[in-house]
């Protein structure tokens, strides 16, 4: 054993790990259905003025280990030149060797940039700098480039209703790409009963959306039910929802359209209250997913904004986001069953940032599988802060000990970066070592077809399958 | 490092834990301190007519993976024919690689069937299952000639304080069958005082058990004190308790006389008045297990009956249980402690399904080892949904590093299954792995004899000692 | 792959660890920031009359070990000779293989003692005790030779705020120690009020310390105050705090008065007024530290004296603490956002005896890395029962995916001992051990220089650094 750095069987230890890799995993097509891609790049063919525009504009996983590094807020999200920001960052990335970043980065400078065998440091970082920089200015390394490259046939964006799904539209009327674009409906700020005169605003938002006027809890769920059915006539086949923890909390109707009109007349609401408003919405939009044969996505254990300083001055979404603990199986069962008694229970993904619960959602997942469609509860891929060798290990393994691996619908980038792909393929390496090195220690049979096709069919054919999606 | 499937040396990585395994752990017999076989079949020596009614008519764990792979319910618990429940079943299997029931189904089929060599699917499913089903037909194959030949020297059933144990007493009688079949007093029902009728109904049952009317709390104190008495006398040393979480709220005598009351005059008793009566008798149970020499066994995180609709279908124990979360930590230390201030906390195995309370269990068993017995409070193995590769071993590496795993009493089936044997073979080929692999790694010293004798100690001896039974 | 026990290369599982180690490690001075040495023994250069002295009279992880192998207390706190004690840890030595105190214990015979080749069990105790005995009472045995042979270049203590510092001012004073002993600021007898009685014979104690009365809280913020900035005088740069879980209740300057003075008239305060009141003291501790360039450790979950019967006969820390679970997150993150808010979040270092919240901490702490000192808010290493080989690597690994290992300060004793240096040679080892694995898989670049000193910095230089003591 003695390997040098991102060969051509990185994270492949073994024989049986690179034969999967190599004749299955490695060439299957990719579909992404999480991202936050902005579908406006897409729609218009985003080219990139340099490496730091398509790099560092909005990627907070980088600008956390640049703080932690020692680099001030002026080098992320600040007003150096792109050069002193690149320069930070060429800086920072010999100091976090162990974090998937460093993985990453050189991943994505070999393909699509084709620069490999040096590494990003202060001494090569002007020469890389210049030689992608050149590149971006070519056709194929525009946004669609990319994504051809990257054999990406279809990609959900994060929309939320309210959107017009312009962009998603022009593309899908646009005969030169192939790829599709769908759009999934995230509510979240339909959700945010708590936030004051930001829900009120966005009711009228809504409201616009859907031709008509929200003035009770039901004129919401109407609302929100005409969006849905919109998205889906644009090909949405997903909901997403983050949630800090789950919430099961039932309430009568007029109880809802008190926690509404409370609301609505600008009037705080209580934790209870908000509870039972979001209790209430998450039921209509699992049976809303129900009736449409939609996927419902739960994104669970995230504690957001926890630097006011910070968010005061940058808003959401730049990094200063954690782990979170909370009550998770009580409420989530009860949510889950709520949904099942009555034969609305959508396909379900459950994500968790908290890797402590993994085994919990497993094992609740497995209560509402129903025989209806193989792998109906999914347990998510390695979600942000997990999503690195160990944890994306830990989250397969977790799986195969506690339910069907073979079902899962495997990897998604959750990136508002086009050079995230590469993502896809270090979790094949990583599922194909994991499998591998189960026939090499005698724990798996060496039946090559057998294993070949349970790796392709969780690096692209079971997403496709459960999505629903018509992907050529 | 290139291995055949389920070779001889299955799980064995080196040679000193191929030494350690061959050598001192595989020969040793069986001692299965906590199953849930039928005692009716143990008494009449039952006969099975299939593979399929020995395999898949009572294995949850099986079910789970067939609703998970697609199978509707008729498959599982319903009345399809025995041929179709196994071929659905075989049908599962090779979707299920990594899960721990693809290595115990085929480690079923080697030993005891001698079926090896080939792995079950769809084209292999009709000749095993005609050649297993003849096997059946021989008396070797009938449950008493199972236990034989994988050396079960005695099993501890689950039972109510209720029951008649009078199978036990036939086979205790019976002086043709040499392997002990003791019961365990597991007193969930009475516990469950807020389960209005059915409680009221056992306390009925109780009562006509003990020939006593119980009237007061004092009087079901009484009743099961006198059927833990008669457990004692039919060889039981155990008792066994199904807890959410740990619950510590002590009350007076009469809080606990005024909540008695309620329940048995039919009225809602609340949480808080169910956790001082559960609190109250819990402590009751390891007054008496102290009083006798008894072990008593803490079954904590499970979150049962998830699904209401399959519950209201076909009951608990079906396949519908989970991972709980909750607070452990202070009650449980509460509980202990309140036990061990009087001198009256017995031998305690405390067993959790959510593994990443591993620590916190070993450590606060740790702080009520008071020298009267090697190992008093013991971390249980891992269990149920635990119970795979990876969940045994960190049960095993969790409790050398915080404990001392040289005095761990080992594995139980937990089964149903006259067929789960197999569980203990690999529960010490991977015990003996872990211990080789310090070895050839300069964590352990090579002194085999020393490595030997605790290898087959956690295998039989340590649990032999500490249950106190009569095992020759 | 066939090793000896304990050879020079012990824990380095390949090449690329072995050069890392041997070349950039082993050599490195140490700087034990946080520890429990008396400083008297320091001052008065210590001699232990016996092995029994030096490694048993104190230390409660032994005594833990030794009861849970049978082992009566007399035996570990109590009256037996010396000679019976050391006979009885000999005789449960063999017992612990897989615990880490089985590897301290043979590596300290090695180092300092230099006894190889030979493992501590019945057979060896006369011959070892003898010889050690012998050894102690030579000059370079007693206490500050012990330090000089391990490079040990500064060490802090654990002091309460009213601690004269005489023994520190004594060490300081003298020329012929070369070694810093500096005091560590730990205010948990000033949080504690809720122990009544014992808290405000403490104000008096530090009132005295302080040249002033405490009448009021006000009062006591200006003697801690006070006795902060003579820590700072004498050298003093870390807080430790150790916290069940985080508090963050903010209160009123007169609500704070209040409770100050229910606690001081003698009345039992609430959780909840208890809880504001120690709020309101971290957040000062939090402050001075701040002002002064500190740095504040958080030693977090740890649920203590959980036997009674024991607290009563023994008192504290004397091995009856355990892991502790609780909600961690939310409060913890309102507290350092609160010091935060207004730029007085000292350094930090969050240390956890749960290690299920090894991701929550690291996340959290990412949050509020503002770039003005590398690596501001640490990750601390695994602490007290999670200071084995798998805990240390799995806060290492832990960090690299989430955070910035190269930044990490490192490793600490935590030891009331002066034979516990090995452990930061266990550290290093164990650090290499996984550097070196990436490099040998081919997931960091052979660039030795590079890793070397990444690992050179954790072992020594980073702790340095961040804590600003002048160490020549």
């Amino acid at each position: 054993m003695s390997r040098q750095f991102l060969d051509n069987d990185f994270m492949l230890q073994n024989e049986a790990a690179r034969i999967l890799y190599h004749e299955y995993a490695e060439g299957m097509p990719i579909f992404d259905f999480h991202c936050h891609l902005p579908p406006e790049q897409v729609a218009n063919n985003k080219q990139f003025k340099n490496l730091t525009e398509i790099w560092l504009y909005g990627d907070h996983y980088k600008w956390r280990v640049m703080r932690a590094n020692g680099y001030e807020e002026k080098y992320c999200t600040g007003d150096v030149s792109d050069w002193d920001k690149f320069a930070a960052w060429a800086d920072t990335v010999p100091r976090i060797i162990g974090n998937p970043l460093y993985h990453w980065t050189h991943m994505e400078l070999k393909d699509p940039f084709g620069i490999a065998g040096k590494v990003l440091n202060p001494g090569t970082a002007e020469g890389i700098y210049k030689q992608v920089n050149e590149m971006l200015g070519q056709e194929k390394f525009r946004a669609r480039g990319i994504m051809d490259h990257f054999k990406v046939k279809a990609v959900c964006t994060t929309d939320d209703p309210a959107d017009s799904l312009e962009y998603h539209q022009q593309v899908a009327a646009d005969q030169t790409f192939k790829s599709k674009m769908l759009p999934a409906f995230r509510p979240d700020r339909a959700m945010a009963v708590d936030t004051g005169a930001a829900w009120i605003e966005y009711l009228e938002r809504l409201g616009a959306s859907a031709n008509m006027t929200i003035s009770s809890f039901n004129d919401l769920l109407e609302a929100l039910e005409k969006r849905h059915e919109f998205f889906h006539s644009m090909g949405g086949r997903v909901s997403d929802h983050a949630l800090l923890v789950p919430v099961y909390s039932p309430a009568s109707d007029s109880e809802l359209e008190a926690v509404f009109r409370k609301a609505k007349d600008g009037t705080a609401v209580s934790p209870d209250e908000a509870d039972k408003f979001r209790t209430a919405l998450m039921l209509h939009f699992g049976r809303m997913n129900a009736k449409r044969g939609w996927v419902m996505q739960l994104h669970l254990s995230s504690l957001r904004n926890n630097n006011s300083r910070m968010f005061a001055k940058l808003g959401p979404d730049v990094g200063f986001d954690a782990v979170a603990d909370g009550e998770v199986g009580a409420p989530l069962s009860r949510f889950l069953d709520a949904l099942d008694v009555t034969g609305e229970l959508p396909k379900t993904i459950l994500y968790t940032l908290n890797q402590r619960d993994n085994d919990l959602l497993i094992t609740i997942g497995g209560c509402f599988q129903d025989g209806s469609v193989p792998g109906k509860v999914q347990f998510g891929s390695a979600w942000w802060y997990a999503d690195h060798e160990d944890g994306m290990s830990k989250q397969m393994k977790d799986l195969a000990n506690m339910g069907v691996l073979s079902r899962f619908v495997g990897m998604l980038t959750d990136s508002r970066s086009f050079l995230s792909y590469p993502r896809h393929d270090y979790f094949r390496r990583i599922l194909c070592n994991i499998v591998g090195t189960w026939v090499e220690e005698g724990k798996a049979p060496r039946d090559m077809d057998l294993l070949g096709k349970m790796v392709a069919d969780i690096s692209f054919n079971n997403a496709k399958e459960y999505f629903g999606i018509n992907i050529e």
